[in-house]
Formats: C-alpha cells, structure tokens, sequence
C-alpha cells in the first residue's frame, strides 16, 4: 500500500512537471515569494486554528499515510489461533514464552498473563483504540484545513500581483510576465491542495479504517483467549471481519 | 438497463463531438500532453488517496455501471414460489435437483440442501450481501474522486498554460492558439468529470440499490423454504418488495 | 396552487425575454448547436446516470410540479366524518353505495366493504403511500440531476467555442460575435437549471409533502372507521393534522 | 432586537451607497431593466417553486425579522409566579380576572379556567407552537431561496448583456458602458442575496427560537399552574431555561 | 496555546505584507473607502442577522481563541485526588478552607460544603457547562457569517468599482489603476475570511472542546466526592479523560 501512495504523488508531480518541461523553461515556474506567501501563509493560519500541539503531531501523521503498511488480517488470524491453542492446552501463563510480532496484540497478551481481569483489559486496549483515532482526526482536520488555506492563499497572492501589476501598467511588455507570476500562487495552491493535502486526508481515513478493523479483531482475540474460546470457534468468529478471498481455512 | 446507459454516454459525446465538428477542425480539441496531464495527473493521484487494491478493482466495477442487467424481481418470484412448493411438496433435498439460474439463488438453496441450520445460512448470504456493497462503495469512491479531480487537473493546466503564454508575449499572433490549448485541459477535466465519473457514481449507486433488493428478496425466500412456508404466503411477503404493475399474480 | 407555478414560469421566462427584446434583436440569443449541446448533452448524460425507466417516467412527474390541484383536507375531513357517521349507524357494508371522490378513499373503503382486516388494510395503503413517494423521488432525482447537468454543459459549450475563437483570431472583428455565441451555451445551462430544474424539484417536494399529509389522514380516517370510532372524536383527531383557520368545525 | 436589524440594513446599504456616491454618479447604479430581470425574475421562479399561499405569506413573516421584539423571560417568569400565586389561594377561577400581558399566556389561562383537563391543555398549546414554527420555516424557505435565486437571476442578467455587447462591438466607445450595465444585475443579484435574504433568512431561525422558548417557558407554567405547583418551585423550575444573570430571584 | 495562535497570525499577516513590500510601495494596498465597504458592509449586516446582545458578546469570545490558556487536565487530577482524600478523612466541612485555584471546582466544592444535595449540585454545574457552550456557539456564529460576508461584500466592492471604471473609460491610463483599486475590496474580503474569521471559529471551537472535557471532568470530581469515593478509584476514572502520557500516576 505504502509504494502506491508515494508512486501516485511521483506519478502525479512527475507528469506535471514534464508537461511544464515540454511547454519551455521549467525555472519560470520557481518563484520564491510566491512559494513563501503561499506555504507561509497556509501554516501561519494552521497555527492559528489548531493548538500547537496537534499543528506538530501532525506531521508524524504524514509518514502512515505514505509509508504504512497494513498487516494482513489473515496473518493476525492465524496468530490468534495459534495463540488460543497455547492457552488452551497449556495455560494463559504458557503465553508469556510465545514471540508475538503484533504490538498491540503482544501488549494484550501480556495485560492477560498479568492477571488483570477480562473487563479491565478490555478497557485498556479500547482506550488505545481510541487515542489511536484521535490521533490520526488531529492529522485529518490539519491537512483538510491546508486543503482550504492552501487556495485561498494562492488567491490572495494572485490579486495581490494582480494589484501590483494594474497599478503600474506604464510598460506594456511587463504586463504579461507580471500577470504570469501573479498566477503563480493560485497554480501552487491548486498543486498543494489537490496533489498533496486532500489526497493525504482521504488516504489517512482509509488507513485509520483498516488500522482499526485490525485492532478490533486483536480485542475479540484476546477476549476469546480470555474467555478459553474454542479455537475454531475463535477462527470462524475472526474469520466475519474480513472477506472470503483473504480466509485461510482448512475446512475443504 | 445497460443500453441506455451506453447510449446516453454516446449520444452526450456524440452531440459534443458533432457540436465540435461544426464549428472546424475536430483535430483542434486533441492535444496529447494536455490529456496527458488531466488523466495522468488524476490517476496518479487516485493512486496516492486510495490503496492500489482499491483502485484496480474500481475498474472492474466499471463494467457492472454500464452492462449491468438488472434481473425482473417478478421472476425471481416465480422462481421462489415454484421452489418453495417443489421443497413442500417432496422435502428440502428435492431441491438439489432443481435448475436455479440466479447464482445467488443457487448458492443459498445448496446451502439449505447441505442441511446448514436457517442462521448460519442467513449469516452466509448476509455477509455475501455486504462484501457485494462494500465492494460496490470501494468504485463509488475512486470514481467521485475522479469527478473532483479531474476539473482540478483542468484548472492546473490551464493555469500552466496561461503562465507559460504570459511569459512570452512578444509574438502577438500566437497568444490566441496558446491561450486555445491552456483552456483545453479545462474542457477535458469538465467533460471526464460530468459526462463519465460522476455519472457513474449515480449509476452505481442506483445499481447497488436494485442488486440488494434483489438479494434481500432472495435471502427473504431461502428463509421462507427453510421455515417450510406456505408459497401462497411467501409469495405475497415477497410481493411487498415491487411496485403494484410488475406483480405477476393470480388472485384475479 | 398549479396556476401560481405556470405563471411563475410564464413571469420568469417573459421578463427575461422583455429584458432581451429592450436589448435588440431577440433572434441574437437563438441558436440551433448551442441549444443542442446543452439539452442533447443533458439528457444524454442523464440516461447515463439514471435507468431508462426512471428517467421516462421523471417526465410523468413533470405534471404533477405544474398541474397538482392539492384537495383541501377540511373536505377530506368532512368527507370522513360522513363515511364513519353512516358507517356507525348502517355498518360498513353501507358504505358500499356511497359515492366517494378521493380515489385514495375510495380504495380504502372497498378494502373495508371487501371485510379485509384492519391490518392488511393498513397495510396495502401504506404501501401504496410509500410508492407514491418513491414515484416522486424519482422525478427529484433526475430534475436535481438536470440542475446539475445543465450549467456543466453549459460550461463545456462556452469552453469549446472559447477554444475555436481562440485559434481563429486572424480577423479581429469576428472575436466578438463568435464570443457572443460561445457565451450563449452558459446562459442555456443557466436558465434551465434555475428557471425550470431547481424549481421543479422544490415544488414537487412540496407537492410530495402535501399528498402525503392527506394521504395519511385518509389512512387515519380508514383505520378509525374499521374500529368503529365516534364521528366527533374522528373530527377532532383528523383536525390535528391541518392548521385552525382551514377548520371547519361547529362547535361554536 | 428590532432597532439592531433595521440599523443594520440602514448601515450595510448607506455605507455600500456612500462608497458609491464617493466615486461618481450614483445614478449610474440604476438601471431599470436589470433591476426588473432580477427582480421580476427571483419572485417569479419563486412563485413556481414554492405554493402560492406560502408565497404570500413569506412577506408577513419579513415583519418578524425587522420589527420582533423578544419579551423578556424573566418578566413572563415573575407573572407566572403570580398567577400561580393566585390560583394557588384563590383557585384557578379566580385568574378569570387576572389581566396577563402575553396573548399565549392569556389563551392558555382561559384554557384552564374554561376547565379543559391537562393533557387537552397542553395538546392545544402545542400545537400552537408547533404552527408557529411551520409559519416560520415557510418564510425561511422562500427567502432562502430568493438568497439562491437573486445571484442566478443577476448571473443571467450579466449573460444577456455581455451577449448583445459582444454581438454589436462596432463602436468601442459603447463596449466600456454596456459591460458596466451588463454587471449591474451581478451587483444587484449580489446585494439582495447577502445584505437582505440571507441575514432574513439567519434573523427568522433565532427569532424562531426566541419565540419557541418563551412559549415551551409559558406552556410549562400553565401545567404547573393546573398541577397546583408551589409558586417557588415553579419559579426556580423556569428560572432553568433562561441565564444567571437575567434571573429575578429573591433568594439573596 | 494561545502564544501560537497570536504568532500564527502574525506570521500570516506578517508573510503576506513581506511579499506586498517586496512587490513595490505597500501604500498601494490601503484604501479607506475600500476598507470601509468591506468592513463596514460585513458588521452592518452582521447586525441584521444576529441580535445585538450576541453581536456584541461575540467580541468578548474573540479574546478567548487567542488568549485561552487550557489548564493542564493531569493538574486538575492531582488536585481532585488531593481534595478527595481530604473530604475523606476529615469530611466534606474541611474543604471549606482548602485553597482551590480552579474557579469552576472552586464554585462545584462551595456548593457541597453549603450542604446542597447531589443532584442539584450537578444540576446547577451542568447547566453552567452549557451555558459556557451556548455563549461560545454564539462567538462561532458570528465568526462564520462573518467569514461568509466579508468575501461577498467584496465580490460587490469590486462590482462597485468595475461598473464606475467601465461607465468612464476615456482616458486608458487610468484603467489599471482604476481596476487595481477595485480589486482591493475582493483582496480584503479574502484576508478577512481566511485570515481571521474562519480560524478563529476553528480555533473557538477547539477551545470550547478542552474547555468542556476538563469541566466534565470536575464535574465528575464533584459528584466522586460527595459520594465518598475512594481517592484512588477517583484518579483512575478521572485518568480515563486523558491520554497516557500526560498521566502523573504512581503505579509504577
């Protein structure tokens, strides 16, 4: 999933840039005032609708949006079972040897070999499920607002060029570069929205979905190993959270 | 149900196409790297919102918006009623000899024959119900973000264009043709968007709403079988599902 | 309520036409591909959206925005009193000979003299609301649709002849008209979606609203002449449904 | 509240007309056929897409929004203190002769010394208040969609004026005064949505509220009054639905 | 919090004024008239669409996006665990003289050493958290019309100074500075909006989140105390408000 998201916005980037290279010189489009009002500008305002706090979280959101990698649910089914099979042959405590790779199933597992009851543990993991989402809304809301700003500044800096240029209309061969730089900012707002934030936020509240589909699973399995489910009980429970192509049965 | 949907998208391209041709030369409105950056710029960025299992199979559900054949619930009725008195009359394995051609209707019935239990074949054809919806929502989704992409791509073309022309102005002559070209990825981000992507998430979503009907009535009869009901009973339950004219009784 | 809308209509379409004809020559604003383009395009993308069936019968519906003549419920309500008055002296099957108006009524009453029990009754009349309403959403879907549609091509006409006038630009006294024309499709797209789409979809909700407040109370009305209620009780419940001054009540 | 609003109109228009009146001549704001297009056509397409009668009826509704004088909670809340007082010593006959300011408050009482029970009481009031809102959405309907249609009419407008400039370019120095003519109706269309129907529109749903509160306030005291509630917890019970610093209490 | 929000807006303004200086004389951009319409027209019609109490308490809450420090929830905790044990062990009377900073839990604690029973102590904070919210609601209404306003009354500004540049265009050299000016209304608009408004309203509602979670979490407080709950059963429920690592726990 990670390659995808980052070949789209090379793919995405790269074909732009290639139809502006065709087009003459690509330094035409390079113009750092206007790449300031526009960035600046965006974050500058970010930093007045959010708290701090959450402005600098959510740059750490950045990275799963590119580089997460969703573990497979049939992987996480097969651990579950093996898992339930140790605890039902030899013990809860048996579990404390087994190598888990899953960090929030090993930190279920070991909620439950330290004896906390089934309520409590439920509890605690929820939580984290929780903090999780919230987590990834701070990044969503961040890079939502950038999808707005990001325009609207490419507007203000174009009408602000625009005003310049009106202004001072003495030398006629100057209108026309002058009106191309004051377009630069709406094209940079348009890039920055549409090719990077809300490409960003739509990414992010798939991958929160399917991180959390995971972690719902892990929560049933740690309750059924709680419970001394039956592993195969267990199997065919997990088996409903996901679809029948992904299923790794050996009932044929 | 498929023919008007190819025959309306030939019939909009066709009077555009004609519309075109009136006014000159059709080759006029074809320029490659301006659809270069308007398909290329919008799938590339498909690829970074969406996982790429999600955007390939998005494809596959393009046929079923344009070919998809809705089947006449009337029959469906029929067929139920003539398989609920066939399982009546001579027991629910009388049914394995039966020839059903709805596939789903097929695959519910094999499961009563197999002698599952009423709520595990429910829970079967439910969650079949689901992945069919969910899978539905999965090319829904790429396709509305084509229809919001696709214009901004327009935009970001145009924009490039229009920079580029301004920049160089000294020949008078060729700002006429240049600015022509700048306002073509426009026109093929308006055309991709209106008369492709968003028609299609209209469409499936209406095909989605018939295709679970349809099923919902399936599952309401594989149900009625297993409970042995009356078909007089049965039919007139799944009678409620369709309109008054589509109704092939015979209480005349 | 239906002349108001034909000559809102009528009012719309005429002072814009007067605005016109003040203007110059109307002949100006006629002409044949730009109307082609706009409604071709319209329809055709709308046989795209929606199935051929839906979109037939959108145009049936066309007449109830234009035409519906809303029954005034203090008749309906005086009507009922009536039935359930000769109902309680003479019984149901008297009402067999009475002659009843409303169509809806009319059903409803030969349900109850046919001695179908008061559920079935209930129910095959709120079946029959709920197509009414699903009739109606049709006819919203593909006028919303066409409000959406026709200021798209509208767009995509002004931006094919923008592009055809921009490559021909060899004789400066043509730029004009040729603009003229190209500006023709937008306003198209403009008048159909706000002087004929969007309203149509406003009043028909209305109307939808309407029919089914009176539908309702005659189903109220069928339900309390089944259960054998007092007339004057009947009165005062169906009379909750509509405001003080449309009551016609004699317990002054 | 009242003054607020007509100031409020006063100033957005005097401060709008003195920008005006600064740069030139203010007669060159008015042109008669643009104010008729749009105009003439916003009230037409509203004509045809709302009923007749709730056309009408919109423009009573208008008073509220400008001339609406909120009564003060705290002063309906010391007379229902007092008749509860009253009908407490002397019976609930005796506030047969209790003068009471609020017509609400005066229906309800002469409800409860007609000797109506409760729960007949309070279905009449309800309702009521509850047509009183429907009165207020209808006015909130229309005037919204005068806020939609007016820009549309106004864009219209432009439209033809820039069609019949574009045909007759022959004279430049008519091209400059016609496209100022053919923006009029944009500015208008502009005015009439944001500094008159939309802040309407805003105005009515607070109105509505206000309104709604004080009458849920008096509805409460009526059932208190028939239930026979002591004065003080009737007091503090109302004293609950308005703000700390509005209260008129005497517990210091 | 507060010190980014005043820097962010700084910086925005700050970066857009950099780019205007850069750009040549920065006095091109301040124009009084142009000012006063946009600013002017926005609060005129502001008063018409909300009553004129909010309208002024709207300003008062501006202060709070900006200058609103969040107290620290763990500190809150500390404080809450600390009060418990004391009412603990020298009863509810003994947090009479306790020094409490918080003014919310100051008010909560007066009221449970005054004796007040717990419902209507809870009754009486509940309905001061939701005030605080109905006060904060009405600053975000403000702020939000006054995000939609200040665009449009510069689209109309620019409107105004379009149609007086077009009525008078017999000497060319003054059109672009006549169009420079007109479009300093849009600019204004814009940075009012983006700039101001709609981060405030971001902002506020950000700030009434935190602001209600820690009054809950009095609340809470509150009621645990007077219930007599145990210190340590009270700072893990209180601990379940927020996230891991800003707890200050001992259980390690």
């Amino acid at each position: 999933m990670d390659i995808a998201s980052l070949i789209g916005f090379l793919l995405g980037i790269g074909i732009i840039t290639a139809a502006i290279a065709t087009g003459g010189d690509v330094m035409l489009f390079v113009n750092l005032p206007s790449i300031l009002i526009v960035i600046g500008g965006t974050f500058g305002v970010s930093l007045m609708r959010i708290p701090i706090s959450d402005f600098l979280r959510s740059f750490g959101v950045l990275g799963k949006a590119f580089l997460n990698k969703r573990e497979d649910p049939a992987v996480l089914i097969e651990e579950a079972v093996r898992l339930s099979d140790v605890a039902r042959k030899n013990g809860l405590l048996a579990l404390e040897n087994e190598t888990i790779e899953n960090e929030f199933m090993r930190k279920g597992i070991n909620l439950c070999v330290d004896g906390h009851d089934p309520a409590f543990v439920k509890k605690m993991l929820s939580q984290e499920i929780n903090q999780m989402i919230s987590r990834n809304e701070v990044g969503q809301d961040m890079w939502k607002g950038v999808g707005d700003l990001a325009p609207a500044m490419g507007m203000i800096g174009t009408l602000v060029g625009l005003v310049q240029m009106l202004a001072n209309m003495s030398d006629p061969s100057s209108i026309g570069p002058a009106m191309a730089v004051a377009l630069l900012t709406t094209l940079y707002g348009a890039l920055i929205a549409n090719c990077f934030a809300l490409p960003i936020v739509d990414k992010l509240s798939k991958v929160m979905l399917y991180e959390k589909t995971n972690k719902e699973l892990i929560l049933e399995t740690i309750s059924g190993i709680q419970e001394g489910m039956n592993p195969k009980v267990l199997e065919s429970l997990l088996n409903s959270y996901i679809s029948d192509k992904k299923r790794k049965t050996d009932n044929e």
